[in-house]
Formats: structure tokens, C-alpha cells, sequence
């Protein structure tokens, strides 16, 4: 186990969005500066970090003096190449490690490890082309759902087979990546349990939320989840046995769907997570402060709630609602800095307390 | 009145200490990028800000091209030199505005401007030398306050008179600068309450807290204050006043003292205020981002307290105990990012909440 970082340290952040905003704020609590890696220029986590190293994610010389210029690296996204991993590997310790980043950038990898560890996920069989597709669906059936196996969020990348004959379609949509169809599962609501593990073993979960989304995109998140005290315990539980079994440094998101047959894990993003955004205002810890203590080597924080939260994420064209939501009380706005509303884009939320 | 100031906008803070730094990141909350203006280098507000301008407040060309890259300017501390807030203004709106600077930064005006309110303060008497000081200590009798009239701040630029054998070396240690008598109060505790005044005129506070003070610096703020119902109302009434008859925008901290008499003010600082960041963990909604609101035209946030909170601050060797704060619960830790822990230096402060 190495000292903790003392205050002054340099956390390297891997990825500018609004995460790694966010997660930079929450090190400048602890007085730690932060130096972002995004090959983006004017990108949200740029305006609060101490530096914005500008460069791509194949630039090799830029990657060393990033991973020189810090004294712990952490990430806001799954999908770094794994070349760049290896380079900054060699000079700084990077947490989480890379074992969470392996497995959970591969949904095949990712189901199979979780049904390795004894936990339930939806029936799912790998697809790389229309005959695999074929002997998929015999086995699973449908209604089912293709998927790449990388690089997916927020929806993209998926395709929906409700009979048959979508068979093709969405094998096309796959774009000729490596896919795998998941069996679709019949149950009453989506939670996630965001947990967090220290350098020192100890794990912390938050209270779980109950998410909703639309087109594919989280759009609401209610702390607590109204789920039986026994099912909000078992999500603690499975959150808990992932983290500790990749030996894991940091915040982990779970994804879990309530079924009659008990909980089943969705997926698991190894990082700070759009369905913990509500511990801004709801804990006197945040999910970004745990995630920043525990890459720091500090004691976990904290992270008991104090009060009943709703999160709405500000997508796209919700932001013309801004002069509204910002005269509301028993509110908190959390923007991000983007520039242009498109459609889809997250560029926002609002924590409503309720309790 | 002018639009509110669109996210994606810049706001531009003269000064980098920890106010600053708290301010910054708060903009940040609501999508809007700071510059700081500071001579000093790597200073606490330079890690969180989108850029920090380092030059003087006497570099005319480096004031104009920083007004000019802001849309609205604003402040961490009162004693900005009125040569660059003239320069400032010719090109910027400065919020808040001058008359609150010009007050606030000479003890005898403000006291004489208060009392002109029709509101209590200490007996006072302006004193330029020996004559003056023998003629004030007659009037308002010992012991009493030596005070510098401008550029004080933390029991600096003080002197203590006992009896008037200590006359003498009070007036020196004044070294020659303007100066003011203040007759001690027979006050029971100091409470202090942070308003805000929007651009359109409408004032919100906080609830007063009660503030304790050692070897001249804030050492502890509690919320609520141990005061009757009746003294809180009238404390935030005297606050209102003030902004009011400010024509204030943005953020105000007044002192208070609580006599037998009644209340009296202690003095006012047109900026947030150390005895305001309880309200980072106590409301949704805190000093800082009150701050930013009023200055970018927003509507006021909702500041009303949702937890009791115990503010303390960590100055100089109190950092040694950072191991045990930061393992605390219901604690959250604020550091501000500064090098070397001197003694009397404010190096962050923990928020308890305790109800």
C-alpha cells in the first residue's frame, strides 16, 4: 500500500467531459490540481483544471509528459486504447485498474465475468454474423436486443429485434463490429448502486437510485429507489462483491434490473456515473469526491444521505427551460460548459430535494 | 436592467485566494468560465479557473485586455486600488459597485455611513496623531481599539489600548497611517449574516451564524446562531437594509455585535465571507454560487438551510490533523489548494453537520 496523496498532488484525469469536470472540482476540495488528457480543445473539464494537455490519445510523447506531469492517473471513460494504457502504465499508477477497464469494455467479456462471479445478467450469446445471429435468437429468442460489443453508450449501437425478420437490419446496423444479443428481460425498474473501494480495501456504496430513461438515455434518477429494504440490500451486496473482486480502486457504477427472480446486473461502468449525479446534493461526500479520495489513497468520505433527491438530466433542447428551472427552489443546477444544445447532448442536471 | 449573462459566458474575479477558488468553481455549477486576476503565481484560484491573468493592479494595458476578455467582473476582496476600478469600469460592468468598495474600505466611512442608516455601531473617533488619540481616548474612554482605517483583515493593522499608558505604542504601531478609535463593546457574541442582493433588486440571506474568533481570526461558525428568534430576525433586516441602501448586487457579509441594547454592526465586507461557507454543505444552494448569480443577473437561489452545520476553519499547523479530519463522518473538507502551511494562514476549512 503507497502513502496517500498529499494535498498540492496532481491527479491526471483521462477523458475532458463533463465527468472529468466534475471530478476535478471535487479534487480541488481536497487541494489536489488536476491535469486533463482530452484531445478536444475548450472541453468542459478544461475550464477547471489546472492544465489541459491537448493531444490525442495515439501521441505517445504527449502521453508520457502527461503521465510525468502527475501523480496518479484515473479516467471518466471506459474506452481508452489500450496502447495508451501501456504507455502510462509504465510511469504512473492508474486506478481503477486495468482489469475493470478490460473487462467492462467488452460486454461479452463483461457478462461473462459477472456470471463467473455467481451474479444473474440477461441470457446473451455472442454474434458475428447472420449465422451466429441466427443460432442466437433459436436459443434466446425474441424480442432481444443486438449489441456491439464495444464502445457503446447512451443507446448508440444498439439495434432491437422484436420478430425475426429485423434479423438482418440489425445485424447491418452493427456496422460488421463484433456484437453480442442480449435476451430481453422482464422487469419492474432499473437501479444502480454507485460504489466506491479505497486503496485500503474498505468499501462504501450509496444509497441506490431507481433510474428511468428515454431513447436510451438516462433521464431521471429518485433516490431512495422504492424498492424493498431486502433489494436495496442485495444491491449493496452485488455492488460490493464486484468491487472487491477486481481488487478496484475507486467508483463503480452498477446497473441492475429488478426482476421476480431477483436482481439482475444490466452492466457496470468503471467510473463516476450519470445515475450518482444526485450525491451532489443528497450526501455530504459526493460520488466525484469518493472517486478522487480513493484514487488519493485517502479514507472514504462520508456518503450517507440526507436527503431524498430527484435528478433530471438537461438534454439537448431542455436547456431552454434554464431560465425557469434556475428560479426554482429546493434545487441545485449542475451545468457543464458545452457549447451547442444539440439533440441527445447532456448539458446538464438539477438535483430536487424532496426530503 | 441589463440580460442575465448567458452559460458559456465569462466572468472575471479580481483576485485568487480561496474566495476566489470557491467562486470559480461555482461559476463552473452554472456553465460560466472564469478569469482571475492576480499578481501572485500558482495561486489557489489559478487551478480551478478557465485562465488566470497574472499581472498588477497598476499594469493598465494587462487590466483593459482583462476587462475586455470578462463580460462581468466582480471581487474577493475590498481593497482593490480605485485607479484599476476605474480603468476596470470604463469597460465592464463591476458588480458589486463602487459605492459598497468605497465605503468598506475605510473603517471611519463606513461607520459613519452606517450610522447615517440610523443603525448601532461601536462609539468611534477618527485619530491622525498623538493629539487626536488623547482627545478620542478622553470621549470614548479605555480600554479601546486602535485600528488601521484602511487594509486591515484579520487582527492585522490592530492595537489593543488597556489603559492609557499603552496609547503610545498603539499610535505607532499604526505606523502613521490613518487611523480609528473604537470604544470596546459589551457584547455577548458575534453573529454575522450573509445576503445577497440580486440585480433586480430582490435580497435573500442566509440564516446568521455565530462566530467565534481567536487571536484575532475566525476559528469556528455555527448555524443556526444561539439567539433568539427576535435578534435573527433583526440581524437579517439590518442586512437587507444595507444592501438596499447599496443599491448592492452580489454577496455581503455583515458582523454583528449582540448587546443588552440591541444589535450592533461590527462592520460589512461587500464580498462572500468566511462565515458563509457553512452554506456549501447547509443549502442547496451556497454564498458562492448566491454570489455568481446576483453578478450574472440570475435569479437569487434557494439558500434556505436544510442542515445545522459547524464551520471550522484549518489554519497554519491545523493541517497536521488532516489524516483525522478527512477519516471523520458527516464531515466535508475544503482545502484551498495553498502551498506552505504558515501559521495564521488560512489553509481550508471543514464543514460538520450535526442536525
Amino acid at each position: 500500500m503507497t502513502d496517500p496523496l498529499k494535498p498540492g498532488s496532481t491527479i491526471g484525469i483521462l477523458g475532458g467531459g463533463q465527468l472529468g469536470r466534475m471530478l476535478s472540482v471535487a479534487a480541488s476540495r481536497l487541494g489536489f490540481k488536476t491535469c486533463v488528457f482530452e484531445p478536444g480543445g475548450d472541453c468542459p473539464a478544461s475550464h477547471v483544471a489546472n492544465f489541459h494537455l491537448q493531444a490525442g490519445f495515439d501521441d505517445e510523447a504527449a502521453l508520457i509528459a502527461f503521465a510525468e506531469s502527475v501523480d496518479a492517473i484515473t479516467f471518466e471513460f471506459e474506452n481508452i486504447p489500450t496502447a495508451a494504457l501501456d504507455v502510462l502504465e509504465a510511469h504512473r499508477p492508474i486506478r481503477p485498474g486495468r482489469d475493470a477497464l478490460r473487462i467492462s469494455q467488452d460486454r461479452l467479456t463483461e457478462k461473462e465475468w459477472l456470471e463467473g462471479l455467481g451474479l444473474k445478467v440477461a441470457p446473451f450469446a455472442p454474434v458475428d454474423d447472420m449465422q451466429g445471429l441466427t443460432s442466437a435468437l433459436d436459443r434466446i429468442g425474441s424480442p432481444a436486443i443486438l449489441k456491439t460489443r464495444r464502445f457503446g453508450y447512451d443507446g448508440k449501437g444498439q439495434a432491437r429485434i422484436a420478430a425475426d425478420t429485423d434479423a438482418e437490419a440489425a445485424l447491418e446496423a452493427m456496422n460488421g463490429a463484433p456484437a453480442i444479443l442480449e435476451g430481453m428481460v422482464d422487469f419492474s425498474k432499473e437501479i444502480s448502486v454507485i460504489g466506491t473501494r479505497g486503496l485500503d480495501g474498505r468499501v462504501a456504496c450509496f444509497d441506490p437510485g431507481e433510474n428511468q430513461h428515454e431513447g436510451g438515455i438516462l433521464r431521471r434518477t429518485t433516490v431512495p429507489a422504492s424498492v424493498s429494504h431486502g433489494v436495496a440490500t442485495d444491491a449493496v451486496l452485488i455492488a460490493s462483491r464486484i468491487l472487491t473482486a477486481l481488487d478496484y480502486v475507486g467508483v463503480l457504477g452498477v446497473e441492475l434490473f429488478v426482476t421476480p427472480g431477483g436482481l439482475l446486473v444490466n452492466e457496470i461502468a468503471p467510473r463516476v456515473h450519470n445515475s450518482g449525479h444526485w450525491t451532489q446534493n443528497g450526501c455530504m461526500v459526493d460520488q466525484f469526491e469518493q472517486h478522487i479520495r480513493a484514487v488519493a489513497g485517502w479514507p472514504l468520505g462520508d456518503g450517507s444521505r440526507h436527503s431524498d433527491v430527484v435528478m433530471e438530466n438537461l438534454i439537448g433542447d431542455d436547456m431552454d427551460r434554464l431560465p425557469a428551472i434556475s428560479a426554482e427552489g429546493r434545487a441545485a443546477l449542475h451545468l457543464y460548459g458545452k457549447g451547442e444544445a444539440r439533440p441527445g447532448r447532456k448539458m446538464g442536471h438539477v438535483n430536487r430535494i424532496s426530503g
